[in-house]
């Protein structure tokens, strides 16, 4: 999503040093020490509010926020400043490294929520869903490790399904309207309930890695 | 679905010898002698709608239609009765046979449309996707045959990409709304008609067979 610039979103980064990763390729392979063995991350966190939820709500998950938009990211770290959990963790990056930050078989669950569909056929390549950032999930995720994809998209989603089949990925769950049933243990964001208030669909899916 | 009793349906079915096969299991291997390569079988045809317009459309193929609801077939029959080419074929029988019907790699493509989505847990066996039947197919199905499945039910469409996923089929199309965008090359029959009229999505999907 487009936004306003917020200038003051580079110091809001700077200052958050009690949970921004400034450098998280020194935290390759280490990441557990932080306290969880549980190694989650979100990427495109955008503003926050799944990161933010999510982190109070599994305490015994470590939950690592990607999001390389600089004004989001400053806004998400604006929201948390005094609702920041020891388990929660951000970096403000592109998801094209995320192999220089994480070590093989160090991640045990990705996400991926209301992710750029990039509709246009020349820009396929630039969907977290292509196969280049498949290979790259598929490295750092555990055996057995997962992806959990929510979308409002319903080509983003279409064409997820089939480049992770193609890429040999094992889907486990799919929903074509995952809010028609309660699902207590995922947390709504506002950005995401304006869909449910439109009665858009929210479709999700969920892979596990084959390696 | 449920319809009411055809008194005449058996009469319809023994008079239409013209297409009805009474007896598929001493046509099994020898399929592509009725006049074309391309042998392709509609699982649960009910009233024929979808069998006679593709059947029309596509000349060159064998469409077998495959009806186990007795008065179902007969209503399919009797509309089809001054409009049947030389290339429709129909047998009334249980899927469940189906592999008593045709050979190994025989068949090139498997269309399953509306199926009834059986949405009990305790009736899951029943569902056309079932692991059970995917085994039928895939036998049956050449190498790189297909299996083509549209619905307008959410939880079959949820529960087949999971169900195929797991048998190892290779998904390579999926859509949660066929009929937002336009498809001349599939019929569009008067059930499924009535869905789209009240904005209810199409799902559809196409896995093909690896063995």
């Amino acid at each position: 999503m487009r936004m306003r610039k917020k200038p003051w979103a580079k110091d809001m980064i700077a200052a958050r040093t009690d949970c921004v990763i400034a450098q998280p390729e020194e935290l390759k392979g280490n990441w557990k020490q932080l306290g969880s063995q549980h190694v989650i991350v979100e990427i495109g966190a955008g503003k926050g509010d799944y990161w933010i939820n999510m982190g109070h709500m599994y305490p015994d998950e470590l939950w690592i926020a990607v999001e390389k938009n600089v004004d989001a990211a400053g806004i998400a770290l604006k929201k948390s400043i005094d609702n920041t959990a020891a388990n929660m963790k951000f970096i403000v990056g592109d998801a094209a490294s995320i192999s220089q930050w994480f070590a093989e078989n160090e991640v045990e669950r990705i996400h991926l929520n209301f992710s750029d569909p990039w509709p246009k056929k020349h820009h396929t390549k630039r969907r977290l869903t292509y196969s280049s950032f498949l290979n790259d999930y598929r490295s750092i995720l555990m055996p057995g490790g997962k992806i959990v994809m929510k979308t409002d998209n319903a080509r983003l989603f279409e064409y997820s399904l089939v480049s992770f089949a193609q890429a040999g990925w094992l889907l486990t769950e799919a929903y074509v309207d995952y809010r028609s049933q309660s699902h207590d243990e995922d947390a709504i964001t506002e950005y995401e309930s304006n869909f449910i208030a439109l009665n858009q669909p929210i479709y999700r899916a969920v892979w596990e890695v084959v390696k």
